[in-house]
């Protein structure tokens, strides 16, 4: 019988990679595990679906609304997601608790399973400055981890793997494409749009590593028709 | 403006009487928050709901399902409530990472209203040797909150208070009589009965206590029939 693990599967570039390392690389039976908290970009939920499908992983989409507070322009449409390059400091895109949720539940769900490692895309290269996506919030996540629960206290709890932490956009994508993860299919933007918007932090980033890794074809519009992704749009 | 709190209410005697220390004792402006996570004692929102009122406190309720995988008897009708005494070890009642979802969603809901503290009715003295009461659980949890958000960084995250976490549970009952909490409202019972068993690990720390503290009006019926609340009733 294979080993299982959850992966936090959000549709996006980095979990997808993720996805195809535990699923392809390190060969865990993976349980996917999607949410739907509230975000204005919801489409990503029909993407994380697709790729499940592609690696064959089991999906499973959690309700957990922690929109309903507000305090990040990711949840609140009164609030406008930034479109002018990479600010200092947290954004506004930051949704207060938001991996700490998430984590929280995959320990639920990884414990009633017995998986016995929880696959994360969190990367502290280039990322959008969330404090949630460090490696010290990280390890106190796995310390937390290992006596909260009745797997942990007996030396069987789940163990927080990302493995993607220290690496790049560009070694992501690069990653991605040996995988044969469908980058295509995957959804980054910040925006609730039908295609990505280009000039929100995430598609800045991944549409500048794209373009590093020579595959400006699977960039956005904005990208593809020259679109400055250092700089302000409307500087 | 007073300082604003949250408090995890399940609407049992120990969340309730912290309610009441947080809003009465500590002055703060509350807002209670209960889940609707799959548990088969649901009762314990309504009754949650009414001490809230009590208090005058806000009231918020946050639905994540984390029954739909099982692993505890407290939400899989499949599995049954032990009702034989209280066991060695982590009873079967143990729901797999509940206290890391609840006070996770905590955080994000206190972080986003700007509360300073989250209340919780954890208690490791008195209780059912769940591995997530503990104290040192607890300064896990503390350490990656001051981690994982905007505010933690900024020196001005949420500290978790435990009142209740070294006190016996008849002080707590006598505590409890001291502020006023309307004690016959509360709802500790594990079952999904419309009154306690009196035969649940819940019920049997509840109804020794209470009448330890002379309240044998206030016990279960099966207390105050003269039930054995230390040893099973099968035996």
């Amino acid at each position: 019988m294979k080993k299982r693990a959850v992966v936090l599967l959000s549709g996006g570039l980095d979990s997808s990679t993720v996805a195809g390392i535990a699923s392809l690389e390190h060969g865990f039976q993976v349980s996917a595990l999607s949410f739907r908290y509230g975000q204005r970009h919801t489409i990503e939920l029909e993407r994380a679906k697709k790729i499940a499908a592609h690696f064959s992983l089991e999906y499973n989409v959690v309700d957990v609304n922690i929109a309903q507070w507000g305090g990040s322009s990711l949840t609140d449409t009164n609030m406008t997601v930034p479109t002018d390059g990479n600010d200092a400091g947290i954004p506004s895109t930051y949704v207060p608790g938001r991996n700490t949720v998430f984590i929280a539940v995959a320990l639920s769900f990884a414990e009633a399973i017995g998986a016995e490692a929880i696959y994360l895309g969190i990367n502290a290269v280039d990322y959008s400055g969330y404090p949630d996506c460090r490696p010290e919030y990280l390890a106190a996540f796995q310390t937390l981890a290992n006596l909260s629960s009745k797997a942990g206290l007996e030396g069987n709890g789940a163990k927080l793997v990302a493995p993607l932490i220290h690496m790049t956009k560009v070694d992501i994508v690069k990653k991605a494409l040996e995988l044969g993860v469908p980058i295509d299919v995957t959804w980054s933007c910040y925006q609730g749009g039908l295609e990505p918007c280009g000039v929100c932090d995430s598609c800045r980033i991944r549409d500048k590593a794209l373009i590093e890794a020579g595959r400006l074809d699977l960039a956005s519009s904005y990208a593809q028709l020259g679109g400055n992704l250092n700089e302000s749009p409307s500087s």
